[in-house]
């Protein structure tokens, strides 16, 4: 029997403790795949408790509440910072098996040194303790970050921010850099409102005309030009499926979406596949690395969309076939030999296959793994979402070239994922080593676990 | 090494242990959801011999059966009780791994007091004991089930059912509620042979001139209402993907199908869709919990189904996406205020990690776990399905909200389920305790055991 | 701890390495499905080294290079023997988790008596030992067969092949024996450049005018009799998902094909519908079993297989819908009493529990597991691929029916996958004991576990 959470906690085999303990735990991070505000980390506020740092603004915590029965004003509403902390725990209680009671835990023992289980009966006692260790110490975005030992953080921007806070952060003496990442969902949506409105946005910043799908790319790689100064070398893009239609007219989609009529499905596919392409070339050549995070489904819940807007835990996962507009897309790309450095990230756990097979058509001696399956995530950043990864990508592509893990995280505690993915990492390989089917060479175990965390990414996008 | 099937079956750590004895073993049954026959409890009969009671209605024996090799006339056919039961010991001796074996040692174990395996070598002394044990005991199907210690049973009724014997039970002293459940399929299934000869019955029952989906809704509305009045605080149905189309004529639909003429799937989607709302909105105005059945293919053998019908061992499983229409239905009750307490179960394991998450994006506070994923039902009625769900729930929602376990079977023997499904519940959050991934607190992992094996469904459908 | 791959490699229970070693272990082969080549086998020639071995033709090994990031030159390139074998070392010690790992050391262990971990630092003295190995040795394709104990092959040939090599090693007196498999692809692909030449090539060898897709099926059953008479007994084919269109002509789609004119999906389908129908009852006739493979996505990159071709590491898995025409082909066939012994294998283990369940919609008397589940194969060819497929077929079929492994490859030295295979199941099933889950019975489950090693397959083919 193990005691709580303890030290040893996942570390099941002799050989899971010595990975971890030895190989992975002193490891820096390289988190490549976040949602931190650079303005926050500029600012560098001090939270006032525990229920700003955690409540403010995770959706992750307030579904689990939902979930538990628990009324919107303790989520999202004017409930006190105390209310909503005990309504929080009383809905951690029931939340066995979710990965939201191991964070919750491991950032307590972390961060704020309690070790006591957070449960109703507990919940006034440590919102307490918390707070004194808020009041005593400095929980301030960068000591987090620092503290963490985290070297690399790549935000989430628009093509069309200033990077105002990135500049200003570059011009620090920071033990850690803060880069950003082109996100161009808002230039690819077509079909969502305020499209038109966002394409004059960045047609004026650009100064470029824009009437067709052609024009958009091009200004979209000027912003791209722009943020590869500012020490951009990641891209990202959300699709519920990877389009590829390329047998319609892209701006005849473009000029119907800004006369603001309806589109059909063939349409939006044929818009976003073309602008896709040109934006595949120039990640090509700027080296940049493609992340394509596919499979979520935004906005279930119309009446709370209007309610309290996105991002705020309506959303799940979609079920669309995947496969071959994808293979397609990625082939366009490759015969033109403008196929970017990929990651391809899934939200439905039925594609594990299907990306981790996905990755070989693809490969070349451009890099090592150059097209990756990205770590389990969001919906899947757990326990048995990143084993069967890992599992995935082990059984059928090349585990020690893995770039590991990211939070893809709006929260400065939540780096203790990383601490929890390292943990996983060295309790599936361990067990292995432990069965005999991997033969143990420190040499060679060393570097597939160090490559993991952190070794193989700072390679991957060129960092080191 | 453990013994085969005893008393610590399933049961791999001392908490597991300790849950199963201390917790969940004598906690009642709520089975909310079965086809039991109401006549069959009422008439109470004794059954002449094991076969009776195990093979003449179980398709799950029939398709094991079948899967081995063995005659039609062993299963459904004309084969005397002996040969029968003879035949299916022989299957199941290869059935390993199936649940099949597992249910029927748990039947002869707790029902008949034999410890001895299945199989052909001893199938003909098992017949022989087991009848004995049927000629001196009380298997009455009333016995059973209070044996069993069922305190409710919701039967799957159709809406067009006088309820005749379960207005017979409620008038009885029984140590047990047997409450009807509203199945309205054949009033939404526009694309089946009858459909127009049950909307005729359904008129006439309910005095409604059915002219319109409109005017089948009302009717079933009609019926929902002294389905209340008889005790029903659960509806029912099954989709091989919930429908969502208000692109069509649902009344144009009606009106062809009464003709007699084909339909499209666009037209039959539109027919289900706006009956459906109508219905989601009537069960909500009722209190009732909507249980959705998603994925089953059924009828897939059609020379089967001319010979002996359906419900007969000949269904599977189907591999529709589910996601978007699903969403969009529920979230167009939820706009309006009035989606009800609802239970989304699947029948295809990939569809997990989509019902799983679905849940979250239409919570509130009406209740604990308004939205609730169903247990695995049917085909994944086994040790990895359940595993696999109660995963998923765990993962990505609130387990410790979990309503559980029903039945959802034809057989009076078969209430050991419930102990199968306590026992692989037990092993799951037992290993979980084991390894510290939650702390231990005596009266917290009570309430979520005790609950989700029945504390928490009474609760939900409003029985105490 | 267990030592690396040692002689209990996999067998972590007291019954499983009972299992294995006194059931499993000596059991013969029948490898149903392979891609040996008859004139390989024929010609008999000793290999030159362990890298024309290994790496002349695996596309597995090639994937797992290129995923390290490995130059072309090195996987079907001009590199020497020992470069290559060099790199693919240095690929496979980053393969943890990968079946190749396993595989790879398997052979080692039992063809060349090397026991040592292949990696970079070992690499140049196992590429030497090896080849001494072979030097001294007999590694001959007819030595390596019988060495492995292997009493048949089904290779897969084409309809037009003559069987020439069939012929003559019918003629030889070896302890095994090579059976021709109908493999009727390129008359069904219809889409595919070079139909219309091989529709030409087939007409002239059966002397048939063929004008349509009847014409084209009356040929291939010209040529299936041909091969029933040298020995073949099983028929294969391959489908992203089996097709069932008889909304639209076949012949019409035949014509327009031979015209040159595009098809479209409908007009494809039809077409192999038409003539799969045709072909399946004549399987039946003929008492073959008929093999199917969905899922494979084949060629995704184009600027690969116009350098170097098919075959060569370039395909993944699809993600299509399969169930319901899957289910009404079968249907068909059974309406008329012509459904043949079918084997259904996935790609995609997302259709696990689809194909596990659709067996059971077309069992019958006719033989035992008339409907088999395919082994995983391929990219589920691996530890968790085998024990799914396994689980899905115990949890829903009936597993002591199953026809086993075969090994679908290409080398001489892959019946380790065989061994392989028998662990994983000796592994599984003896967990299953060890728990008290099967009550074990000498005889039976010697039965069981011999029936999947060998002598169900020859049962099921009628080869014994």
């Amino acid at each position: 029997m193990n005691n709580f959470m303890d030290k040893d906690f996942l570390l099941d085999t002799e050989y899971a403790k010595k990975l971890f303990f030895d190989f992975a735990k002193d490891m820096p991070i390289c988190d490549y795949h976040c949602h931190l505000s650079p303005k926050e980390i500029f600012e560098n506020k001090q939270p006032d408790n525990i229920s700003e740092l955690w409540l403010s603004g995770d959706h992750y915590k307030w579904r689990a509440m939902r979930s538990a029965g628990i009324e919107e004003k303790y989520c999202t509403g004017n409930a006190s910072p105390e209310e909503k902390f005990i309504k929080f725990a009383q809905a951690l209680q029931y939340a066995i098996g979710n990965p939201l009671y191991h964070w919750a835990h491991l950032e307590l023992q972390r961060y704020f040194g309690i070790d006591a289980p957070l449960n109703a009966k507990t919940a006034k006692e440590i919102f307490k303790r918390a707070n004194e260790a808020i009041e005593k110490g400095d929980f301030r975005p960068q000591t987090l970050i620092e503290k963490s030992n985290v070297k690399y953080v790549c935000t989430t921007d628009d093509p069309i921010d200033s990077l105002e806070f990135h500049k200003k952060l570059a011009k620090e003496a920071l033990p850690f850099k803060v880069l950003p990442s082109f996100r161009p969902d808002k230039a690819l949506n077509i079909e969502n409102d305020g499209f038109k409105e966002y394409i004059e946005a960045l047609g004026s910043l650009t100064e470029i005309n824009i009437n067709s799908a052609s024009d958009v790319a091009e200004a979209l790689c000027i912003r791209a030009d722009y943020f590869n100064s500012c020490g951009c070398r990641v891209s990202d893009q959300a699709f519920e499926y990877v389009p590829f239609n390329t047998a319609q007219s892209a701006d005849r989609a473009f000029k119907k979406a800004l006369a603001g009529k309806e589109l059909s499905v063939g349409e939006i596919e044929a818009y976003k596949t073309a602008v896709m392409l040109k934006l595949g070339k120039k990640y090509s050549e700027l080296g940049w690395a493609m992340e394509i995070h596919i499979g979520a489904m935004r906005n279930n819940n119309a009446k709370m969309f209007e309610s309290i807007g996105a991002d705020t835990g309506f959303d799940s996962v979609s079920d669309c076939e995947i496969a071959k507009p994808l293979s397609r897309f990625l082939d366009a790309l490759c015969k033109e030999d403008c196929l970017p450095k990929t990651i391809l990230f899934n939200l439905n756990d039925k594609d594990n296959t299907v990306l981790a097979t996905m990755l070989g058509n693809f490969q070349s001696a451009e890099a090592e793994s150059k097209i990756q399956f990205g770590p389990a995530w969001w919906f899947l950043d757990t326990m048995d979402g990143m084993t069967a990864q890992m599992k995935a990508l082990g059984n059928l592509g090349v585990l020690g070239k893995f770039v590991g893990m990211e939070t893809d995280s709006r929260s400065f505690t939540s780096y203790a994922r990383h601490e929890y993915f390292r943990r996983i990492l060295c309790r599936l390989l361990g067990r292995w080593l432990e069965d005999g089917w991997y033969a143990y060479d420190e040499d060679i175990v060393k570097e597939i676990i160090q490559g993991i965390c952190y070794s193989n990414a700072v390679k991957y996008f060129g960092f080191e």
